[in-house]
């Protein structure tokens, strides 16, 4: 089965568990609405992709970590939606959960998913190899080091950009290499690195799409990182710098990979991604 | 020990994991301020009871289940303290979270607190006794039948009563009864009814409370039950029924619980709780 086929089919299996018994209806509804369709499931595709040049020995496991790590991801955008942090009215071309819903379902279907996250995994296996999955889970989406940090930092008077963009974006691409790595019974920590460099390669075009694109196709407001102050790299580098900078760090992903089975296979994964989050560079600016 | 001082000894040690490394100062803050100081800290001390009873083979993992399920139930009061949700400027006696910080954190606080707590369990140990501990929390806390269903019920148009307490108050003592029995490696599902019953007891105590007590006597506002008109024991039976169906399912309680090892020391510290819980009954309701 093809990665992006196992991925929708583990996160609908996920999508299950909410739904059984007497659930209230608006948030039984809203959970899928908050994951599916999706988006491109890149964190999800590095995790399999992972999981697979390592050898997939335990394939129910991988497919499990993929739909967890795309729950956490899911709620991460249906809290950070919200009126109090960036206020969007849309996501992913529809509206945002608390538009849709309201603030209070907004609110539970966050929890809910990254409760679901965690229900997933510990239903995959009773093993030491499981627990390390959801280890690496928490330790990448909550204090002081994963998601929650990094949104966090965004109330701080001073912020230190390093820890702001590791915990930030960088967190969930290091818990998909992590995850996938030992999901089929490799060691997470040697597969950090490739995590955090695609972490950041994609937080540079974040940046360089909120700058260049418009709202349509973006499926969300453009122009957000100005409007609201936010440090990021076009600011910082220029677009043209942040081209070059982009191309470095995905060089660097590239030959970060630990040897693996499948590391030739990986490589090239990494660069089709790539190319699907690099925005084009306007006529302008090419040499 | 004291079950107390293993209770608060543990929620210590948690709280010492968002702690490390470059984490961002406010929130990290947020933490230990939604957590310290507990309230009455039910809840681990009937899961502590529960472990205790059953022989409480393995204390660091009851200790950690004590911890993870009061993480929850902070996690619960921050969310449900939130403008969108009870709108409660007090929590113990102090401004709740989104008043001594602001929404974003308290969102994030609440997130972190969820997060943790999985950790927490997660770090516990590698096999099937600490795998079932992390489904029992994530089952009583997520959809359809913790406390987020719990919460979710209160946007629906028309409210199942019993689907409504179960999740919203008995889940996490549900939950406790649970939790310690297996974390002494008993069976957990043996433990529902106790949960449930201490759970709906809980709920008719609260509801006397709420309708009896002032605010400088609860800590937070009281009256809200009538005020948001919420579904309560004392309108549906008035104060003088609400007592009476109170003693009733205590007593249920008690009878419920499972042949174990320290049967009759339990049945004690169940008497202990409810009056810690129960409200005097004011003398022109005394027969």
């Amino acid at each position: 089965m093809a990665i992006v086929d196992r991925i929708e089919a583990s996160i609908g299996r996920a999508l299950e568990i909410p739904q059984g018994g007497l659930a209230p209806a608006a948030l039984a509804e809203a959970l899928p609405y908050a994951v599916l369709p999706g988006g491109a499931r890149i964190r999800p595709t590095i995790l399999m992709s992972v999981a697979l040049a390592c050898g997939d020995d335990r394939p129910e496991l991988s497919d499990a970590a993929a739909a967890a790590l795309e729950l956490i991801h899911c709620a991460s955008l249906v809290h950070d939606d919200l009126p109090c942090f960036d206020d969007a009215g849309l996501r992913r071309g529809k509206p945002s959960v608390h538009c849709a819903y309201s603030q209070p379902l907004a609110v539970l279907t966050g929890d809910s998913l990254i409760i679901l996250a965690f229900e997933v995994l510990a239903r995959a296996g009773e093993d030491g190899r499981t627990m390390r999955l959801i280890r690496a889970l928490a330790r990448r989406t909550g204090m002081p080091n994963g998601i929650c940090a990094g949104q966090g930092w965004e109330s701080e008077p001073q912020i230190d950009l390093g820890a702001y963009h590791r915990s930030k974006t960088a967190a969930l691409f290091i818990a998909a290499t992590e995850m996938g790595a030992i999901a089929a019974g490799h060691d997470g920590e040697a597969w950090n690195d490739l995590g955090a460099l695609i972490g950041e390669a994609f937080q540079v075009a974040d940046d360089l799409r909120d700058a260049l694109m418009g709202e349509e196709a973006l499926g969300k407001p453009g122009g957000q990182d100005a409007l609201h102050g936010r440090p990021n790299a076009v600011a910082e580098l220029g677009v043209k710098g942040a081209f070059d900078r982009l191309n470095d760090i995905l060089a660097g992903a590239i030959s970060s990979i630990p040897s693996c089975p499948g590391e030739a296979a990986l490589a090239q994964m990494v660069r089709m991604q790539s190319q699907r989050i690099v925005p084009r560079m306007p006529a302008r600016y090419r040499a």
